[in-house]
């Protein structure tokens, strides 16, 4: 078998470049079809590698001499910072070398570093960051896992967009997390379909006249871990805000199980009988068990890790990438793109709906 | 001691006018000063309100011929049902009848009759939408409550509306709260000042060169648990989704409580022995328990109960509206604001930060 090369920003993240190379220490161990390329500071990876005991065949070093820090100005810092990892590393990805591509660095800098140097995919407006996370299983068919998107590149949107968003959704759904009919759901701040603001009503409108599309309205934020939408449809600004606030939520009651386990012997025992049930329910709710969030919309996948990533975290990520670059995720995504689109065209009937007006009075 | 009296919408809210009635019934064996105005179709009212065994004293109705339903679209409603409950309650504040006004109808709705009818504070460009909910104690002084707004009257704001916000949380914070030098996060997409569209870029500014305030800087989704910022600013649409996707993660790991049990005798008996704790937790974190969200910025204070409130929640907004009527927040509030503003230009200094330009360039 092949192996898959998977290009690292070594450089990006809070931790690197150490837990970045330790996380793909560990995710050689698990899969043998691994190649790393790691993009950065060579004098400071190097030794890194050789202490982490990556064998030889299994990874290179493409050297960057700059970092992206996390408080520099994204769009700033990826046009003056020329050789900096996360351009580096886009740029190889542009010029066909790599299959994929992860980093935790600044998620800013990543997606622009993305977006100023590797093709779309035609149709697709703009690039986009997504996250995928538990949620109930409201159907016993329900995969558990839902998809968001935007969850942070493009903060405030327009409807072609938000459309956009919905075609990738479903896309990485069906294909990534094997939902067959995958259901969108749009976030809004109701469920009625006047809610929002005006792109959001547009959105909406919009999305109901897709024929091909599951849609199931407009869902609120309390509706996001019920597992009633796999595709949430968002403008990045509410997305990245409400899974960090959900994600804060989920760490609050870790550490107020910390505070129980402290209370009271009788409290204790009681957690000490729950221990299967709570690490079960620790390890769904762990971001890190997820890897990262992919980014969207381009001609690779590119896997953005959490900021705050440790090895695990990492492992995952790349384990994330490599996956899906093996099934040729992007290639597939971009014929059914094509397809979603000309379906639209083919499928275009006249309004089914008494109460809309014959001529849709949509805001392009 | 004189009776407050407080203006009940008794139509609003999915539960209306049963549970709306019960809860006011609950509220005056609670509080023997309390007064009741409702609101609504006199009709269907009265027979609840004597099967309540509310005492005869205690309360009055005002007939209102219409109801603004939840899919309604709010503008339209409010401007064309002139005799809506929302609309009748609203326009008696207006003409200083009732100290208070609490409504569990359409927030969209309840927002714009407010604005439609009920006079500004002076100094306040636009009313707002808040929410009061636990969070950590991150230091022992800390008072375990923070205040978010906007969280849903004002999808997408200006420098100037988010900067209100501010000053108006700051006031509750220090009055309802007994938070005596309030921390202001704005919340953003990261910590760095440089994050988010140009109207978070702007009003982080903003904040940092006001010398009075305690603004700790960005803040993120995670960081809304932790206590870390007593009054946290955003934008309406953000802050409504945020807050909801916290309320949905909530009700999912009470769900998640109820599976448990059932799983086996030794859960069964972990969450025995956990019992107390998690009552006090759920107390902690369910909705029904803080009453309601203040509308703040007009001349009386309005309590926007929850729409799925039931008799426990509309019982406590009622109490929350009668405190802050007697407490006579507004009218504090109205001279805080002046002195703010005033002190504002009192302190106008040159620029401390020699990184900042001595013209600074916001965007007004």
């Amino acid at each position: 078998m092949a192996l898959s090369e998977i290009i690292i920003d070594a450089m990006g993240g809070d931790n690197a470049p150490l837990e970045i190379i330790k996380g793909a220490a560990q995710a050689c161990l698990e899969s043998s079809s691994l190649f790393c390329v790691f993009v950065g500071d060579r004098n400071r990876i190097k030794p890194i590698i050789k202490a982490e005991n990556i064998p030889q065949g299994r990874w290179r070093i493409v050297h960057a001499s700059e970092v992206i820090e996390m408080d520099d100005h994204p769009k700033e810092a990826v046009n003056e910072k020329i050789d900096a990892s996360i351009n580096v590393a886009a740029r190889m990805i542009r010029d066909h070398i790599g299959d994929a591509l992860v980093s935790a660095g600044s998620t800013g800098a990543t997606v622009l570093a993305c977006a100023k140097n590797i093709p779309r995919l035609p149709g697709i407006e703009r690039g986009v960051l997504a996250a995928v996370f538990p949620a109930s299983k409201s159907q016993r068919t329900d995969s558990g896992v839902s998809i968001m998107l935007d969850v942070g590149a493009t903060l405030h949107c327009t409807v072609n967009q938000l459309i956009s968003f919905a075609i990738m959704g479903i896309h990485y759904a069906k294909n990534i997390l094997s939902v067959d009919n995958p259901r969108v759901g749009l976030l809004n701040i109701g469920e009625e379909e006047t809610k929002g603001h005006d792109v959001l009503v547009d959105t909406n409108k919009t999305l109901r006249n897709m024929s091909d599309f599951n849609f199931i309205g407009n869902i609120e934020g309390k509706d996001i871990m019920r597992g009633i939408a796999d595709v949430i449809v968002t403008e990045g600004l509410t997305g990245n805000i409400v899974l960090k606030g959900m994600e804060g939520m989920a760490e609050m009651a870790m550490q107020t199980g910390k505070r129980i386990w402290k209370k009271s012997m009788l409290s204790k025992m009681g957690i000490i009988m729950l221990a299967p049930v709570l690490k079960k329910l620790k390890k769904r709710l762990d971001y890190s068990e997820y890897g990262g969030a992919p980014i969207l919309g381009f001609e690779k996948l590119i896997i953005k890790a959490h900021g705050r990533s440790n090895a695990k975290a990492i492992k995952n990520a790349i384990l994330l990438a490599e996956k899906s670059a093996r099934s040729k995720l992007t290639t597939q995504m971009e014929a059914s793109i094509k397809n979603f689109y000309l379906k639209m065209f083919e499928d275009k009937k006249p309004e089914k709906n008494g109460d809309t007006p014959e001529k849709p009075d949509r805001k392009e």
